[in-house]
């Protein structure tokens, strides 16, 4: 099966970035991928519905799993046993701000950033303390000082985005040893968003917060799943990974959480991280050709670009070409394609929109001809 | 597809049912059914899988065909504009209770009763009170007198389990009729749990306790989905229902929890009720079989157990035999044979253990020769 499909079956499909617009809008928006499942995922599923297999998930299989890829993929093996299912993401990241923290305690966020963010910030009860990135020749990058300066006023957590959505920044290293100093240094811990990690592009080298070797690694969480990856974020399943300092606080979770996972995401997501490392790859090359033709296609425009290091996401930034603060609103009414919003990341996303490049180069030049159009 | 799968089959699955204990003993327990999947839902799925359609659920198609079932299957029309999309029954509740009350706000239930309605009322910090159903020779039923008190003694929110888990027990017209009349007199907002509304056992009628011509309807909330009646618990979807004066309040509710809700849940949803009443009703025939030979099997043995209106549910009552307070730790250990454990139902629970009868005949039968051997 080819990896991308094409507009009539993408049309068929009953997902968000489908359905949402009218048809004559090009949906670009949404972290959808319009990738068709990798075999062993379909396979997997299609033995699922056989067995009739739709009750409640069973908590006690992915984490080995997903052991088993990050020993293979990042040489960092993590215990089992520090880890739970969750639901997604955002359930991962909201149930580690609540093992860390109390409602009204400060938490820092990076923006531009993933909108949810603000939103599970929201839903916590917990103080939004904003360090921005900052924007430079080699993109947009964490601001140590400004970072520093917000622990030292008191941060309890910190909720880091690695990759970073909507930039594609992928942290070093060192910037990431550079934080775990930080949080050591003030007593923050370290929620780390993982969600994009297998996502990695040409030569950037993904770190696991918690693979480093350092108290702060102990202290923190990561939350993680197959969602993005391989396009599963309908399945409901991903994984919270804790500290050994922590990892003890999760009898605390009720549960709810795990009664509230897919039980089809389940199996999906283990056969995606034991059976799909080639699909992966083959879905990363074609991402790598997508990025490098929207340079080159966004160039003459006058759109600012910096190809991802990671994610599928390209955040474009129109303040040369006038189309106000929110170009989203003004592509989507002129051009009729659907970019991500730009304010919705933050204040800093003033005349900038977040594009999905996941799609095939055809529906991708598409989507650039009706930018075009729309200038 | 038979009805029934066979051991065989079950043991392949991979849900909780079939994974949570070691294989020699027989799992009784969670309330997932033992059913093939109805071939509409089958199929829709297996074309979900052909579209690669895993993405995010879209909101916008559940509540219509909701509103057709809930027309044909009980003459009640609810306006599709005021239901909103959620992962599962638990959600939905919870986001009932805090659309309606605050934290430290007083909660009525009705023990014994499913065992998460203790949870989601420390989740969202409200105050239980429970008003214990009354035992006697129609089963067990409300006891007004009682639950007038709890509402006269300051209660904000009732949280009402229709049919009943786990005694089956279906409120008749002029008992919601009575809790109307108490939750207007003392301005207290009704919360119904209808998840086992479609399971309807015999002559019993089941009344949507939004479909009452009753200011408390208009100022109530109900909490459906497909994943009892059909099976599909794992795949994560519900509705939350609001009476017209509190529709408004949906406003309120975070965008995260559409994200949370599974996309093939819709999917196998919509199917479910707009396709699968005929599968339905023959499952209910099922049913009827196994609560009526249950009587007969259990009789002899002294444990008492009247069987119920609705749900696949058994609360079977061991006080007379000699089992001491969790009767369903020594069914696990002397037969092999799990039910859920009485007391997590509530201290009313003592001396009894729920059974799921949503197996085939041989299934139950050898369930009840575990039992037998147990004694
Ligand atoms: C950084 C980040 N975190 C979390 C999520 C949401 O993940 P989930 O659907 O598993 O909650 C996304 C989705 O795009 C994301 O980009
Ligand atoms: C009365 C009742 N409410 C809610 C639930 C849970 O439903 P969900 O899995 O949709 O949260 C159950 C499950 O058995 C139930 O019996």
């Amino acid at each position: 099966m080819d990896l991308w499909a094409n507009l009539d079956e993408l049309r068929r499909r009953r997902s968000e970035k489908w359905r949402r617009y009218p048809s004559d809008v090009l949906p670009l928006f949404v972290a959808e991928m319009d990738s068709t499942l990798a075999e062993p995922i379909r396979t997997a599923l299609t033995t699922a519905l056989d067995n009739s297999d739709t009750g409640y998930a069973q908590p006690d299989v992915l984490p080995e799993a997903y052991a088993g890829f990050a020993g293979r993929r990042w040489g960092w093996h993590p215990d089992p046993g520090s880890m739970t299912l969750m639901p997604d993401v955002a359930r991962a990241a909201r149930t580690a701000i609540e093992l860390s923290s109390e409602p009204g305690d400060a938490v820092v966020i990076n923006p531009p950033v993933y909108p949810p963010f603000y939103e599970w910030l929201e839903m916590t009860g917990r103080r939004l303390v904003p360090s921005p990135l900052r924007s430079g020749p080699d993109g947009w990058r964490l601001d140590l000082d400004d970072l520093e300066a917000t622990f030292a006023d008191g941060a309890r957590v910190y909720l880091l985005c690695n990759p970073q959505n909507p930039t594609g920044t992928v942290h070093t290293r060192a910037e990431l040893d550079a934080v775990a100093q930080l949080a050591e240094q003030y007593g923050v811990c370290v929620v780390s968003d993982e969600i994009h990690a297998p996502l990695t592009l040409g030569d950037a080298r993904f770190t696991p917060f918690l693979s480093l070797d350092r108290p702060a690694a102990h202290h923190g969480f990561a939350a993680v799943s197959t969602s993005k990856a391989w396009n599963l974020a309908g399945l409901k399943t991903a994984l919270l990974l804790g500290g050994d300092e922590v990892v003890g606080k999760f009898e605390r979770i009720p549960d709810d959480v795990w009664s509230s996972t897919g039980n089809l995401g389940v199996i999906a997501s283990v056969a995606a991280l034991e059976e799909c490392e080639a699909w992966l790859d083959e879905l990363r090359a074609a991402l790598e050709v997508n990025r490098r033709w929207l340079a080159e296609a966004l160039a003459p425009l006058g759109v600012g670009y910096r190809p991802p290091d990671a994610t599928y996401l390209a955040w474009l930034d129109f303040r040369d070409v006038g189309l106000g603060d929110e170009p989203a609103s003004v592509l989507l009414e002129r051009g009729r394609v659907a970019l991500y919003r730009g304010l919705d990341f933050g204040p800093e996303g003033a005349g900038f929109a977040r594009l999905n490049l996941a799609t095939s180069p055809e529906i991708l030049a598409e989507g650039v001809a009706r930018i075009t159009a729309a200038l």
